[in-house]
């Protein structure tokens, strides 16, 4: 699991056994409970316990608005962090063939059919800028231009706080390239 | 001296004066010639051994653009990072008033010479993305309009190979908000 080695899974094992048997009888029900009551959002495939997640039904967010995400953990980053309004796509992974990971795995068939149908605006792509999630990112932006959405891809470069002189070479060649116009 | 503590200083001390007095003396001279020979390049202020940097009497760079940073050590990045052909501008240092660094101390008067007289397509502004980075690039833009100049800011958001994630919620917000869109 990530961030437990074998020694920490091991201490944990044996305080659960000797000292807290009540707590991993409730952590195994808890568990239980999840393996079988949590699945994907039909609309976003976020988690969730429902048919639909809580960000698909709240009322009131922004439809024209589609943010694809590789990950629910980033679906938290990006609403803790920016305030967007819109609405997600969460593809549970990125493009990878080496693995047999295509687009049939990430739910693109959902996600062509929202295209297709909806009021669309903006696709806004937000897949991580690593070599699999800069495949995928391709990947959905011929997607949406087939499908006459405007796409977009969040900004790469020099992270805020951050000194050019201790930014790696390539985000830097990016970051400069990518260079945009003062008004 | 950054990177080297009391105690780092202390065993560096005693190794040149046990070990390595030859090697002690050919420092103190080496470090003698640096302070009086290397001043700043009269064109860019880039630290050099001659009125002119080498970068400045290259022939064949691109004299109209111009890229400002911080300091030496940004223009070594850039250099090694990008393949940049343009010149360079180096403020040694940013704008901070609590500190008493105005625009005289970054030799902003060279600069505006700069800006009026030659040939310049473009101010590629490269300071951080710090507070005071980003207050000295906004007088620098402000400073570029006033020339007529075209000014542009190199990009900042997620560094690349990085995950959602992981970073910190600032940069994600600027990179959201900071999208662009695809072609």
């Amino acid at each position: 699991m990530p961030g437990v080695g074998r020694k920490s899974a091991q201490r944990i094992a044996f305080h659960l056994l000797e000292r807290d048997r009540g707590g991993a009888g409730e952590l195994s029900r808890a568990l239980a409970e999840a393996v079988q009551g949590i699945g994907h959002c039909k609309r976003c495939r976020m988690l969730t316990e429902h048919d639909i997640c809580s960000i698909c039904a709240t009322s009131g967010r922004d439809e024209s608005l589609l943010c694809v995400v590789e990950s629910p953990a980033d679906v938290m980053a990006v609403e803790d962090a920016t305030g967007y309004r819109g609405l997600y796509f969460v593809l549970m992974g990125h493009l990878s063939p080496l693995d047999g990971i295509g687009p049939e795995e990430l739910g693109i068939d959902i996600l062509e059919a929202r295209l297709s149908a909806g009021p669309l605006r903006e696709l806004i792509i937000a897949t991580n800028p690593t070599v699999e999630g800069d495949a995928t990112a391709h990947f959905l932006a011929d997607l949406a231009a087939k499908n006459k959405v405007q796409a977009s891809r969040i900004a790469h470069g020099v992270p805020l706080g951050g000194e050019l002189e201790y930014v790696d070479g390539g985000t830097l060649s990016h970051a400069f390239f990518g260079r945009r116009l003062v008004d």
